[in-house]
């Protein structure tokens, strides 16, 4: 018998911790993934808001593991997974076989089936979704700008988030702090103020949080002029306008949405046993109903919250469950005690020296909260370079009141049969 | 009569000069470009391989003329200039007016009427090409990690470069550079050695410097690894085959063109008086024969060398030929003396601790170049903080033989009627 083969699905925060749980052991660790970058994607909307450069919060996976003897990385998209013979069908190359499995492909943006919504709605899950958005912003401003008609012009500077979650919470702050450090500074064709509206179905925003926390966030950001919309739903899109369950119409060139996650689909997802919001379902080890070989952490299983600190206990567990049942029979019973998650709180912030922290029933808000939040985030980014560039564009940004980063850029696209991916 | 309005077509070395220098002047000044920024040029290969960001060297055209009182910008493509009308055809909005029109639109990349070659080389002339090629270069190398073919491996691994003046001497290198700091340390899947080839038609690199420069330059590429072939022309393109006139064929994945420029093609053009390079055609003055109120300067004009320091100094003198004829009849003599440009020098880079400057018969290389080079860029780098970030990024990948942006990125692409441009 050679040395057993753990494969990792994904590197996020869940596969990353896991292969480096396992980095060093006596396994061979194949992780892999469609992008060539592990993203710290609590930051994501700041790369919307033309605040970091992508790769400030994207950090290539292979060196992570520069110098490991045991961990190998390969970008790969997954096209099936075969459970009878533990092979993985990948878009490139033979089948990879397994002796472990470690599925922990995340979540995507969830539209509830409105497809006007779907097909005009600008999400903010992945870094590539983040640079459009940047992109699509910066440009509703140039277009403002050349516009000499008042309506149009207020279309273009109207922007509707949907969704009063963290992300939505963060990013209509951090929109509301570009559009006032750039617009009056360096647009002077544009006349009319520019308009952020966040709707979110529940009464309260940062549902996750308590009342006190919710209400603290709703009144930061009126004061930073956002309208804060509650008890309200996006029922659809039409034309240029946005219209509320209640009825409201907003004309908009812009609708960024926050308002739901779901479990990324596997097409494999069909043959494993799932949860009531289709996550994979998963026993108190984590493993796979009916596949004692198998293993599925982070927001693609189970039922804790879909946040990064979930994900990676989750995946030191499971590396470590690896490791110590490494020699058991397949039917042997698991030795090690279930998987426990330990909240360690929870954060959000709501732009300058303004954020939400909430540790159990201690809670922290104002400028000391936003210190938390910041200290928290540098630590737990990648890469000393990355805690150095941030903190260094942080404090620039804060001293200067500076949005750097406000170029619209698109790779250019020539489809040539050379390039290794169509997509490029 | 109202204030003299001068519209400017290009924000780049050339045209922002000359708005900078009509800046608090009594002219209005509207300054239009197809991008939001300008781009720094010289340091594109950079950006190409892996060691800056794209904001970086692109500097957002609005923040130079902040509290501009007479300088606008407009994001804008022009589809056609009426000279009988002293009009500009754009692609939003209504034609624009002029009293003083300059042209200053820059250079294309330029494959002589080859076909095969056009479709398959990748470009190293703008932002998105430079985004581009970084990709490309990346996903070559994470192909290769797929590929378990020796054949395979190889022509992924090899990289051809046409051209062997500046910019494809300095990719060639940089390229070099990457290769031996990333590929042993993070790619130990990859069994064969990167092969990186250089194809001059000349018999020398470097044509615009002397023999003793183009020599130091062969010699230096040779101890990175580069394969320099001189006297040789690429013939074609077929299949994975990079077919030279002598016969000789490299089977490789990328093509990188650096081989020649020509004037970006204007429709309108073709109403032009050309040169035999099919540039602009202008008088002594920079206007253009036939037309006393428009002027061409920089890459589109006249028979310089397509490089920053003349357009700068031709933008410089525009500003000054409109503010000193402002009252002139039309079909007044010129009383300013005609442009003269004074050649400062050119310098390359060829890599760590590697440079050739010229300035006049005075030449450096070595170290000393390298440190020449490296003043002379970060001083005409726009903006304080890009300097900053930028000689902070240099001494981080000096010190630690860093490549740091390493992610295949690219922005999300999802056709939504929202969406303010298609390409978006």
């Amino acid at each position: 018998m050679g040395t057993p083969r753990v494969v990792i699905i994904g590197a996020g925060f869940g596969g990353l911790e896991c292969a480096k749980k396992l980095d060093g052991k006596p396994v061979d660790v194949l992780l892999i993934d469609r992008h060539n970058y592990h993203v710290f994607s609590p930051l994501l909307y700041q790369v919307a808001s033309s605040l970091l450069n992508p790769s400030d919060i994207a950090y290539p996976v292979r060196k992570v593991f520069r110098g490991s003897a045991n961990v190998r990385f390969k970008q790969l998209e997954v096209q099936h997974i075969d459970f009878d013979r533990n092979l993985l069908e990948v878009d490139h190359g033979p089948p990879i076989s397994w002796d472990h499995l470690v599925i922990a492909t995340g979540s995507t943006t969830q539209f509830f089936g409105n497809d006007s919504v779907a097909s005009r709605a600008l999400g903010l899950k992945t870094l590539g979704e983040a640079l459009q958005l940047r992109n699509h912003i910066l440009s509703c401003l140039e277009a403002a700008a050349r516009s000499s008609d008042a309506d149009e012009q207020s279309a273009w500077m109207s922007f509707v988030i949907v969704g009063g979650g963290p992300t939505g919470v963060e990013y209509a702050g951090a929109l509301a702090e570009l559009m006032r450090l750039v617009v009056t500074r360096e647009y002077p064709l544009i006349t009319v103020a520019p308009r952020i509206v966040i709707v979110e179905g529940r009464d309260q925003l940062l549902g996750a949080f308590s009342d006190k926390l919710g209400s603290y966030a709703s009144q930061r950001l009126s004061k930073l002029g956002v309208e804060v919309v509650l008890g309200q739903l996006v029922k659809a899109v039409d034309g240029d306008d946005v219209v509320l369950d209640g009825g409201d119409r907003i004309r908009c060139k812009t609708l960024v949405w926050s308002a739901g996650v779901k479990a990324e689909a596997l097409s494999t997802i069909d043959d494993m046993p799932v949860t009531e919001r289709r996550r994979i379902d998963v026993d108190r080890h984590l493993r796979i109903d009916g596949h004692h070989d198998a293993f599925a952490i982070g927001d693609i299983a189970g039922d804790l919250p879909m946040l990064s600190a979930p994900a990676m206990q989750q995946g030191r567990y499971v590396a470590d469950f690896i490791m110590a049942h490494l020699d058991d029979e397949p039917a042997a019973p698991a030795g090690m005690p279930p998987f426990e998650y330990t909240d360690k709180g929870t954060m959000a912030t709501i732009g300058r020296n303004a954020a939400v922290c909430a540790v159990g029933r201690f809670e922290l808000t104002g400028l000391l909260g936003w210190l938390g939040w910041l200290l928290v985030h540098i630590y737990y980014l990648i890469g000393f370079r990355n805690r150095l560039v941030v903190l260094g564009s942080w404090c620039w940004n804060y001293i200067w009141y500076d949005r750097p980063v406000r170029i619209i850029m698109r790779a250019k696209r020539q489809p040539t049969p050379q390039l290794p991916h169509s997509e490029m």
